[in-house]
């Protein structure tokens, strides 16, 4: 599409000039001297060709288009994230795919490497985001904003080599939700991992478990809370063997820790998550996971991770390419970063990954061979005869500005056969046929596709007739 | 958020090991190595926050991050534009935001500048999207299709002089249709302008015009019918003077016209289309602009843009801020640009020019005062008591569980005056009490924050009740 706009001062121009110019020999030269900049123009149209064979077509390494049929399922599963979101009292948030290269700096840690820069073209150095994370960060720092629970679909951009078959792409869509600012500990956490579940369940992936990283727990008892190292890592025997919803009250029973006052104290905030957890009804659903590392330098508290559980049927392969399907974490000195006086604002959140799940789903759609409607088209306009073709665009202008999606073929002539397989091709439920006849009593045919019955209706009844069908349906 | 699934081959042998492996001494040593991990980890966390101070926090130029109640605002404009191109039978299709540089090279001559690319980190040379046709003609060529009608709604990137009082900016979001393949002549492009109208009409946002070039269509006459210049010239009398659903009335009857073959025959096209347009009831808003030049180096045939017509109640200045809301054309070269034997596929469209009419509906907001909701939600759980929040928790995930959009606030002991107060500012329409009398007595109170009508419901019929009383809303 042109630019929109870039002419708009001289159209504007022009538009006043035509309204004040009385017709004549003013508009007359202006056509000759724009009739000669169109052929100069010209000359240059059809020059690219020559080069066309030196490259081959495709999207960048790590990249993808995404089909009519991908961009459905897409919707549907986006739909009920975001909806979850909503559910959670979120707000809608976006911001630019680039931002300055220094905000992106050392929040990342040896994963900078991946960040995407932009050339330098004059002006300002940026970079593409990596996540939607550190953006949300600097969008709180800089506009002082110290509480917000937000959520932000978007892509991001990561140069890793890519393995497609696990559904990782270089660029990929992110569903985050966020809980900024202060507030009693636990309760936000909380709610992030029963977002989690909920989304997790919703989209019917199969079982789930949510691993927590032990490391971080253990690091907030030793380091903040003054817990000897012993004493965690006793508790750590329990939560790596154990772990769920039994594990603090098998922790409380074991005198080594419920006589030491340290040990509860350390044990608190993981007593509180869990009783949260517990009245969420999703306790059982979260384990401890020695392996989990600290994923990015902002993390701050516990991170956690979420991974679905194949049935034994599957392939081992198969169970490999699942893997995360949601992660998150606190991190309560990322805007803090930002903040010129290095204030804080504490945040917890998750992130759900969309592609992982695209390609769960669309693998299962493939296997039981679904179907998937890429139109949303209701009725199609039809003829049997030749030479309707302005009764055809007559009536699909009705139905349109009735709010009907409606279809017709672009030919002035085309065979009714042809018109009807159309529609039971893409899943078109419904046809209105005008013919001489139809147009001579003043009717029109309406066709459903499916049983193959024709009524006859009169044009004043049809929009309400179709409307009334596709409410029933 | 972490690199979701980055550490997942970790996880997975975790996973398994813990399911194979008996608690004990392996288990230990295990949470003592990455224990010490984790307090390496932690001695990088501070050390961002000593360069602060040294930047100062915004978005990259030209650019802006969209704040919640600008989202809602731009989703209604997106919802209202996507069911329309669904209307018309319209697929979705989605194209990675940076393309191969050589996909976008020779494609938008003067305006290549203003192309970002991305720094060579080693591997293939890229560049940000420029517009979502280029995009789209590269998808035909690389898939070959030969027939399609789709709508993308996705970011675009320019580096302009950006002024942003326009609504103009370096990154912006474009709602392109585009209808491709070989059809009988002008009924999809009729379509295209039927689809602007519909468009702008929905949005209202008051009188507007579509300005054909004129100079496109002369080109049109001259280099492909073979119309001797002077004959087309003195139809660009006509048009440039009238124009509009009378003119080629008018063009039929000078005897200068009328009586040259060549000149009906040069005429054809443009009667055709008028004709669809007058069938689609929008002939008199489409009229011819001396001044439009083609915009971009791929457009074939005849090019348009809308723009929107003040009431002489608005200044001038108002005026120029409003400039194109919408722009399309035909592009029949530019599949073949991509295909190695340069195989055609004809193509023309449209683009919605979304930040501008955001920038118009955003103002016009500003101006009527009026408030936006920026959540949903529904009901919000309060207690007037200390010590209810595990009350609160358990009454909330069954509201959450029920698909019930529900808040309440991160807080042991909240005032409950501060729950209503939130709920008043938020727009949230119902509030669920409960405290020692209620659970003593086994109901729930609801309350409309609009009446502030209290009634007491058992806790079995609560989300039944709320469910009513919002489909009554």
């Amino acid at each position: 599409m042109p630019q929109l706009g870039l002419l708009h001062g001289r159209a504007w121009a022009v538009l006043f000039g035509q309204l004040r110019r009385p017709p004549g020999a003013v508009c007359i030269r202006a056509v000759h001297s724009h009739s000669q900049v169109a052929e100069a123009a010209l000359a240059t149209q059809l020059k690219p060709h020559q080069e066309k064979s030196n490259f081959i077509i495709k999207t960048p390494k790590g990249t993808r288009d995404l089909s009519p049929q991908q961009m459905v399922v897409r919707e549907k599963i986006l739909d009920m994230v975001v909806s979850c979101f909503k559910r959670h009292g979120a707000k809608g948030l976006d911001t630019p795919a680039f931002e300055l290269k220094e905000m992106l700096t050392e929040k990342y840690g040896e994963d900078s490497g991946l960040i995407y820069d932009l050339k330098d073209q004059g002006g300002e150095l940026l970079s593409l985001r990596y996540d939607l994370t550190v953006p949300f960060a600097r969008y709180l720092a800089m506009n002082k904003v110290k509480k917000m629970k937000r959520y932000h679909v978007g892509k991001v951009w990561r140069r890793e080599s890519p393995t497609i078959a696990q559904g990782r792409y270089r660029e990929f869509c992110q569903c985050d939700f966020d809980i900024a600012g202060q507030f009693d500990p636990m309760i936000p956490d909380a709610e992030c991992l029963k977002i989690v579940c909920e989304i997790l369940s919703g989209l019917q992936l199969g079982d789930f478990l949510i691993k927590m990283s032990w490391k971080d727990v253990r690091h907030e008892m030793v380091a903040k809370k003054g817990l000897a190292a012993e004493v965690a890592d006793r508790i750590g025997d329990y939560v790596q063997c154990h772990g769920g919803v039994s594990l603090v009250k098998q922790m409380f029973q074991d005198p080594r820790l419920s006589q030491n006052k340290q040990a509860l104290e350390g044990l608190g905030d993981l007593k509180l998550l869990f009783e949260y957890l517990t009245l969420f009804g999703i306790a059982e659903k979260i384990s401890f996971d020695l392996s989990l590392a600290r994923g990015l330098d902002y993390y701050t508290g516990v991170i956690y991770e979420a991974v679905l559980l194949q049935t034994p049927a599957h392939a081992e392969e198969e169970l490999l390419n699942v893997g995360s399907v949601a992660a998150g974490g606190r991190y309560d000195g990322l805007v803090g970063m930002f903040d010129p006086k290095g204030h804080n604002v504490p945040c917890v959140g998750l992130s759900i990954g969309v592609e992982r799940i695209f390609s769960i789903v669309e693998q299962r759609m493939k296997t039981f061979g679904e179907k998937i409607r890429t139109t949303e088209t209701q009725v199609f306009v039809a003829t049997p005869q030749k030479n309707f073709l302005q009764e055809r665009l007559k009536l699909i202008a009705e139905l349109w500005d009735a709010g009907i999606k409606a279809e017709l073929m672009y030919k002035n002539n085309p065979k009714l056969l042809t018109q009807l397989h159309y529609c039971e091709n893409m899943g078109i439920p419904l046809v209105v046929i005008i013919g001489e006849q139809e147009l001579k009593e003043g009717v029109i045919k309406l066709r459903s596709v499916a049983s193959r019955e024709e009524v006859a209706i009169t044009r004043e009844n049809l929009v309400a007739e179709i409307q009334k069908r596709l409410s029933e349906s």
